[in-house]
Parts: C-alpha cells; structure tokens; sequence
C-alpha cells in the first residue's frame, strides 16, 4: 500500500507529520513523501524535508495525502503538479487533504461536486472549485476524505486508517500514539476562540490570504476555461 | 529564545512535530533540530530529519525538548548526548520531553525527586531514575515539563506556550493550528481501549521493552554510582 505524501516548500510540517505518524503503522503501509524533485523543502517554520521519492520516480499511489500551508498559494500555479495530483488520483483508492492542501486538489480539478473541508480561514475560498464546502473537521465523499487545518489532520488519519485497516487496528494505533486529547485552553474554533483571537488571527494573515485570493481566482479561471 | 529539539536515530517523529508547530509560533521562538552531529537521522519510520545545528555548534538553550521512540533506548548508554542534556539544563529556562524521551532526562539524572509523567508503557520503568511518576498527560514541575505518549506532546506544547507568552498568544495559536480534536475512535488511554486493544500494543512491542527495560537498568545503575 503506496502512500505518498506531497511535499513542497511552504507546506505546513505537523499537517503532514500527524497523519504519517498513524497510517505509515497501517501493517503492509509504505509511506515516503513525494516532491516534484530529490532537493530537500523547507516548512513554513523552516522545518526540512527530504523527498523519499519525485513524480518521476514514485510508484503508482494506493493513497495521496496533500498538506496545506502557505507554500500553496505558489502550488495553485503549479501546472507539474496539479498534473501529477490529477493523473495520480485516477488510480488511487483515496485521494485525501488536510488542511489547505483541499485549495490543490480544487484547482487540480477534483473537488467538483464534492463535499469537502479545509482550514476555517479557507472555507469561503474552496467554493471557487465547486466544491460544497462543510464546516466539519474530516469529510469523506466516497474516495475523496478532506480534513480541516493542520491537527485535524490526525483525527482525519484515524478515520483513514479505521476505514483500511478497520477498527482494531485503527484502535490499537491511537493506544500506542496515546491520542487522548486534552487541549489545556479552548480556543481551537472560531466559535470556541471568540471574536478578539478570530480577528487576531486573521490579522496576522492579511497578506498571505489577499495573495491565496489572488491565486485561487486565477487558477479557478484556468479549470473552468480548460472545461469549455 | 533558543529552543532546542534533540534529533536522534529511532526518535517518534510526532513527538517532536507537535510541540515544533506549536512553540515555534510563539513571537520571538528561534526552534531548531539539534544533533549530534549535522548527518540526517531517521525516525522510526523512516521519516529523514535533518539537524539544524550540532552539539558543538548549537547556542545555549533557553528550551530543551527531547522527543521519544525506540531510538531511545541506544540513548540511554550515550555519555555524549546524556552530557549534552545535562550540560544544557543548567541554563535552559525549561528542560521538557515528550513520551519516552523523559527517560532520557532520567538518565541524565533530571528527574530524580522529580513529578514527571512518559508514555503510558513506559511508566514502571521512569521510576527507576528517581522520578514520581504520574499517569497525567502534561506533568508540570517547575522547570521540568514532561509530556505523556506522542500526541500529549500538543497538550504539553501549549501548556509550556501559555506559560512562555501568555493565554492569549496561546490561544491564537490554537486557533490558527485547529486544535479541536475529535478522535473518531476512543482509544487513546490503556482504561479506555480496554484490555485486548492493550494487550495486542504490548504484544507488538514487546521485544524492544525487553532491550529497554535492560538499557534502563544500565542505565540507572551509572546514575547512582556515580552519585556515590
């Protein structure tokens, strides 16, 4: 079972690292993290990345697992690999996000008509690829399963690997990982944060979401233009 | 602030991606990974991290957090890395691990007298570097934090943001990272998993308990001989 994480400068490390951690423990898992070359990335807190494998020499993928982070608002440009995710996910058995990795499988052009999530800051942006976006923390449409932001992303994988491998061994993975959460503050949804840290944070990310606008506009255009 | 994350052969790579994505948006954090030496080390599953500095070269740490994994146990017999931990704590504001790295602090002779918490499978054999060992899954002692199996490493991390910068800058954090969990399956502590999903865990890992409950003894004989 090939699962290949896409990995590109920018990406945010624990959206990945959350869910490699429980399905690379599926028995008969081979997980390695894809890039578009062997050159190392950098995380959007400078975490470095070694690509196990390129597009050129990955195997076919049983599961695409694509992280989010700012880094995807130069990915949403990215011809090679929206192709490389598009022409993946024709043989893939599930074709999965988290967090703003969901705005890559749109402009990839395989969120249409489909249920969907992502971060609570990108909900209205994901609309743009037709998708009909939930506010909920993992969604499956049949093979496509989208998570919310970054560690949601574990909760995503946990019911990932239930459906793989079903439940006994799914529970025995979060005995072992002791996934028995207890946040010490309540601040993880907008709802739960309250007006003053929504603005705070969405203050902070003024500009990177003014250029994500920008990009997903543009490579909106591009997937409807390329339909008609 | 200068926080330190020990990178070592074996280590559980969540136990260290968690509390990076987290600490590393506190204003002003400076996170690197610290090696022995700058060579790439791999998780225990195969996951490349490369160290961002070396014992020789990496500044003093105001923050010191050491990750678990089965790479701990050819740790406990490491005098250059228990020396370095040891040297570190002098100075560092807080000297923290997450899962099974509080061994490692053990053996460095850090918890002696000291509440500290690990991963749930590792609990009996804490108490051998002195430690008073609570099934908790974030143990605060004064300067002293310790996180409990993997995913507690979250909780610890914002338990130790909150202290460092404050509820509200914590909080902002919460928000931006999503950390409303939800595990779709509960089975994330040995009293909610119940007995067979333990048993199977143990099972699976009860080779490398062997070799460590033996690195342990080792390891805490050298500590009090040297004491006396």
């Amino acid at each position: 079972m090939h699962i290949g994480f896409l990995v590109f400068d920018g990406l945010t490390n624990l959206d990945l690292a959350g869910p490699y951690e429980v399905l690379a423990r599926i028995p008969g898992a081979r997980p390695f993290l894809v890039g578009k070359t062997a050159t190392p990335v950098r995380s959007n807190l400078g975490f470095i990345l070694t690509p196990d494998k390129t597009f050129e020499n990955a195997p076919p993928l049983d599961i695409l697992v694509v992280p989010g982070g700012s880094g995807v608002n130069d990915l949403l440009d990215d011809q090679e690999t929206l192709s490389y995710i598009e022409k993946s996910s024709h043989e893939a058995k599930y074709v999965t996000s988290v967090c703003t990795g969901s705005l890559i499988l749109g402009a990839a052009g395989l969120l249409k008509g489909r249920r969907a999530t992502t971060h609570w800051m990108a909900r209205d942006l994901l609309i743009s690829f037709g998708a009909e976006v939930l506010p909920d923390r993992v969604v499956v449409d049949g093979r496509i399963i989208t998570g919310g932001g970054v560690t949601s992303g574990i909760d995503f994988a946990f019911e990932l690997a239930r459906r793989i491998a079903g439940r006994e061994i799914a529970e025995q993975i979060q005995l072992t990982l002791e996934y028995n959460p207890k946040p010490p503050l309540d601040a993880g949804s907008p709802e739960r944060a309250g007006e003053g840290i929504v603005m705070d944070v969405r203050a902070c990310s003024r500009q990177m979401l003014h250029e994500r606008r920008l990009a997903v506009i543009k490579a909106a255009n591009r997937l409807y233009a390329n339909e008609s």
